[in-house]
């Protein structure tokens, strides 16, 4: 699986040969690649900001996307599974919205191409956001004057449309990039960067075969065309204590959406960037730890026991991969005069 | 009624007499009234800037102080009644932390003396953040290594104290002010600042009644010790449709603290500055509109039934006390690695 994959790669990928190590590790590039219908400008991104803090997107006011993909937190929610509109729980955990622009597919199964289509479903989900519909989304945006001027703004006439939400959104979350990780600066010359222990590490996840997926720039797999989601099988081996232990086949992952057999138990790879700060780990939250969640996916996925040494030193360079999160200015509402726009649902 | 109060205030307050105005109109001062025992300082405001955007300060990760005070929207949650951990719902409208510093007692019932004291009270309460004890608050920010350093250096040594996350807190809170509406440009001489109507609404105010309690700077009443709120009694009169429709009268206000008689139905006088930002109105969130919260407050507290041209030119003037928002850096909230301190409850 390991050779099969690397050969993959190897076609794909540009990788930066190190000295000292086989891998083709990347660092992370300083933008995103931007899709051609959804250029990104400053007017733009503000109102994406903005989108993206309101809690009036929910049903109730109580949710907005950073609700559970919070910026102040690593982009995610530190939760096993978030918590949406009226206490309700969501199924899998919300991943990191961070370096997300660099997936070719979103969603832990995939589902969506793109941040913008992503950015669609949460809205409108029972159990996020719970709106009822798009037009009721338009409705309430249509009641805020602000927001009916700045999608005129950015977009033009007759501007705000559910398309635009999404697309305003999917431009602020490709300013959510977080380089300079002392991984990236190692790469870039400065061997002090990382500690022995990270280093060891760094060759072992290569010796042990993580990176056999776990590769590119984003640590997330190849560099594929937009949409084709780069999807493994986990648990791959499943007769070992943790698959009942961690619960990690109730899930069957793509299988969910396409009803393939072939998508059963498949998931998209996740990033590694800033895993460190995501905890708790896998679809399903399961896992509270990174030592834990690195036994785990060593079992799982590479039949293979490590030792006490050396999750510690694949963990050291784990840790190796938190990036700078860029300064957040926090936006300033739309406002509406005399009246609010949420009821009590 | 309207007589006592003027004459009270005389006495307390130092008015700013205006040609063409008798009532003792004031424009909010830069800067609020600090405890001598919590002096502010930017390292205390930043400490508490994270505290008051961290939802780990809630049992499960998902509210923080500014999931109601949202200051991105006014301060508030522009909901009748604020909804907590597990989806459960406040008895009571959060009162915008916009402000709340000039306040000389807090929540609506007064029974907190000073921000301080508020600070303490929304994160053990079960429907609200649900922390279990104070203990379990501090054990918890003791896992977060940055946190422990950051009380250190604001606080000194075991700075890490339930006292000091409220004073922490506090301080921030302190420079949530909004100066320079278009009224408190109009005190100052510009008097271009207000409309037409807004100014016939500032007369109004007086002359209905109105400012006899919702006067001074902050609107809220007279400058008062810390702690000795300006409470009044609400509804006055209760023999009108509103009390009814609006079940004015199911929550007994400072009673449900004190049971004391004489605290029936009697209720900290909130401030009036950005209104017309903080829908919907009063201690329940019933009213959903401020013309109509105007003609509530004119029948039920001056037993008043005031035109359509008189509600809109009060209207016109509370708009007028709109401020400014003073712009709001997002914290970056201190990690922790391969670990999360919230679970799932």
């Amino acid at each position: 699986m390991k050779t099969r994959f690397k050969t993959r790669i190897a076609g794909l990928v540009a990788g930066i040969a190190l000295s000292g190590t086989a891998a083709a590790f990347e660092p992370l590039p300083a933008q995103p690649p931007v899709p051609a219908d959804n250029p990104m400008n400053a007017e733009k991104i503000e109102l994406g900001r903005m989108l993206y803090f309101d809690p009036r997107l929910s049903v109730d006011g109580t949710v907005s996307c950073n609700s559970c993909h919070n910026v102040m937190t690593n982009g995610t929610d530190n939760r096993p599974v978030s918590v949406g509109v009226k206490g309700q729980h969501g199924g899998r955990s919300a991943p990191t919205v961070f370096n997300a622009a660099f997936l070719s597919a979103q969603f832990w199964d995939g589902r969506a191409a793109t941040l913008e289509d992503q950015a669609k479903g949460p809205i409108l989900n029972p159990v996020e956001m719970g709106m009822p519909s798009e037009k009721a989304v338009i409705e309430r945006l249509k009641k805020i004057p602000e927001y009916v001027d700045r999608f005129e703004t950015v977009f033009g006439k007759g501007g705000l449309t559910y398309d635009n939400i999404a697309k305003a959104i999917a431009a602020y979350e490709r300013t959510l990039i977080t380089p300079n990780s002392p991984f990236d600066r190692y790469l870039r010359g400065d061997k002090d960067a990382l500690s022995e222990s990270a280093k060891r590490g760094m060759k072992l996840v290569e010796k042990v075969g993580c990176t056999a997926c776990h590769n590119g720039p984003n640590f997330a797999g190849p560099e594929l065309p937009t949409g084709q989601g780069f999807f493994q099988k986990f648990p791959t081996y499943t007769d070992n204590k943790y698959v009942k232990k961690y619960d990690l086949m109730a899930d069957k992952g793509r299988y969910e959406v396409t009803k393939k057999e072939e998508d059963m138990y498949m998931w998209r790879v996740p990033t590694l960037r800033n895993v460190a700060l995501t905890a708790p780990y896998f679809h399903n939250g399961s896992v509270q730890t990174l030592d834990e969640a690195v036994r785990v996916m060593a079992k799982t996925q590479l039949n293979r026991d490590l030792s006490r040494k050396e999750v510690r030193d694949i963990v050291a360079f784990l840790e190796s991969l938190t990036g700078e999160i860029p300064p957040q200015v926090m936006p300033k509402l739309p406002q509406t005069e005399g009246f609010s726009v949420v009821g009590d649902q």
